[in-house]
């Protein structure tokens, strides 16, 4: 039996990591932590009994304790906050850690599972956009393995088996284009929450969906590129793909594309993810590419979309201004799903807040933490004053 | 310098071989066989200088002497026909042979490449179809490798790199359609040489073109898979993808579809043939998936196109079938070319000389020409019996 921990079982990836877990048989839970959703939390630990699990705060284990014994389950060990998330991402037993919290919550766990040696499932794309080069260079130095649970990231990592690196010219990632794909930019800019929430493929979180309607996820996605594969901006292009059938691609530099095809369900990349560098049978449905009929693709459009050209403009500033951007991003967005302000001030927050940002180098915690909480109060101030004005 | 020798330089492979030959730089022609075009053989012999040559009989030799003199260029040693082809295929300093000549011609001096432990650059198709068995196991037990030249076969080598033989699912030939993907089947029937010779993507030999129509070319491809990457029939699908961009793709056990893409340009595969394990920079255009826009995807339509059954068929049935099959196409494809068959009829004569043979097993040389001979023989008479109807 295979031993895992999971950040953020109750989150969209971590309900289809458990669902992966009970397909593939072979594998256990012995650690895990979820937020504030206590019902939830206690369904998953009534079913896959983890030894250790960890929540929010004092108040969410009093509920958790209580949820549990209406399963006639006994608790489990409970720790609490970042020092639970530590707990669970380095327990001695688990060989695999699937860091799937939204945000920034989940760095530095991750770097302790890093630090521990364990192979990192990882969804939480954040972790390495804050801190990529402190996440991969302590991953080559402990022998971790950082497996991408993100479908594109998947995909690439699948590209590249049996490629050698020097041998590639670009990696290439699909964006869906999200709900506003075909809109105008007007259009987009008096977006409402419910709208920017409609997702035409992927059923995912409600910031990652907001991501994906305004491309940071993209752009995300390609900072994490950059880090988990090695490859500069200039060798990292987006192509808009609405059917989100071709994951993503690779272009060798002998002008071949390998492309990573599936059906968009996020428990394929999971299981890859869990049985790498074996292949199990799918607990997915296949895809049908006669069924599908037609593929698109199209450039992205970066006057419509300006979050990923922010994204790759911090890429090339580096130091701690993706950090600063990602943190920028989590306010504005949190402040539109709170309706706070309208969607076109999403990317201008995150802009002004590059614009103001000192970049410096990225190299410790405290250093990114501190971009972060800048950019962060910043962002929260420019939230607060476009709401006074809206 | 890598050293490589050449059967069919004249056709459309061995011309586009020569092209790759002067991309890469480090490649040198030691051997090159041509059949009858002998003024475009002397340019080539003038330009590539290689150390030895084979042509078809004594009169294309002194054409041959005569073309490379107007090329102020010395004759270098040739040699004639069958026997030709097996000393170009065998000459001791070539370690690569790119066996490009078309039908049945190539199968004996391919295998002697094969015996002598040479690479296999193979886009005579045929020969596999033939006698896959035989020319499979002894590339194992001479120690040679095939690398496939034909795009689809290119392709799913590259998808199969990296990855696990019992972990694949299916393999999956992608098919243009042809110049008669959206006609009728009454339309098909009638179909004129020139009207079947307008292939939409590729630019090839008139038999691969012709091929390409019925759609045999993907039911031969269909065997040739079969021998060249160990899968039943039962595990190797054709999908219709009009656009030629993806051109091929492999299906994990997972779920897991890995495509290779490229612009549709035979230099692709030979230079891959030629490098591999290594890649390098293409001497072809680059993939603009934007630009292309959209990729289709269909069934292939067994009624309209009964080609491709019947390549299944022969397949299933095993021994001697599939070279019967092929010597019945090529005699039937001959016939339509030279105006003498309708369209319509190439299936049908292929479909009552398979229906006629009596399998053996496809474990010599000889039992292999055997069925050749009396498929083509005839395939002969029931072209000279429908010439006289028409």
């Amino acid at each position: 039996m295979k031993a895992i921990s999971i950040l953020g079982s109750t989150g969209s990836i971590g309900c289809n990591t458990l669902k992966v877990v009970e397909h593939l048989g072979d594998t256990r839970v012995v650690a895990m932590a979820a937020g504030r959703n206590m019902p939830k939390f206690a369904a998953q630990i009534a079913q896959f009994r983890p030894e250790l699990v960890s929540c929010d705060d004092g108040s969410c284990a009093e509920n958790l304790e209580r949820e549990l014994h209406s399963y006639g389950a006994k608790a489990p060990r409970i720790e609490l906050g970042p020092n639970g998330l530590i707990a669970v991402a380095s327990h001695p037993e688990s060989e695999t850690v699937v860091s799937a919290t939204v945000g920034a919550v989940g760095f530095v766990p991750t770097l302790r599972a890093i630090e521990a040696g364990k192979r990192i499932a990882l969804a939480n794309k954040e972790t390495l956009v804050m801190a990529g080069e402190l996440m991969t260079t302590a991953a080559v130095k402990c022998g971790a393995e950082i497996l991408p649970v993100d479908s594109e990231h998947n995909a690439i990592h699948q590209c590249l088996r049996g490629e050698t690196k020097n041998e590639v010219r670009r990696l290439i990632l699909t964006a869906s284009g999200g709900p506003f794909r075909t809109k105008t930019k007007d259009e987009i800019s008096k977006a409402s929450r419910a709208e920017a929430l409609d997702h035409p493929n992927w059923k995912m979180g409600e910031k990652i969906t907001i991501d994906s309607a305004t491309l940071m996820n993209k752009g995300l996605e390609v900072i994490e590129a950059r880090w988990l594969f090695g490859f500069e901006a200039d060798r990292i292009s987006v192509i808009v793909h609405p059917q989100s059938v071709v994951h993503s691609m690779v272009e060798m530099i002998d002008g071949s594309v390998i492309a990573q095809m599936g059906v968009p369900d996020m428990k394929h990349a999971i299981q890859y993810a869990l049985t790498y560098p074996a292949r199990q049978e799918n607990c997915t449905g296949s895809l049908d590419l006669a069924k599908i009929g037609s593929l698109e693709f199209a450039e992205p459009d970066l006057d419509r979309f300006p979050c990923l050209g922010l994204a790759y403009r911090a890429l090339k500033e580096g130091g701690t201004t993706p950090a600063a951007l990602n943190a920028a991003n989590e306010v504005a967005v949190g402040a539109f799903l709170a309706d706070q302000i309208a969607f076109h001030r999403i990317p201008e927050i995150i802009s002004n807040i590059i614009d103001a940002h000192v970049s410096t180098e990225a190299d410790s915690i405290e250093a990114i933490l501190k971009a972060d909480e800048w950019a962060r109060e910043r962002a929260i101030m420019a939230v607060s004053e476009t709401a006074v004005a809206v």
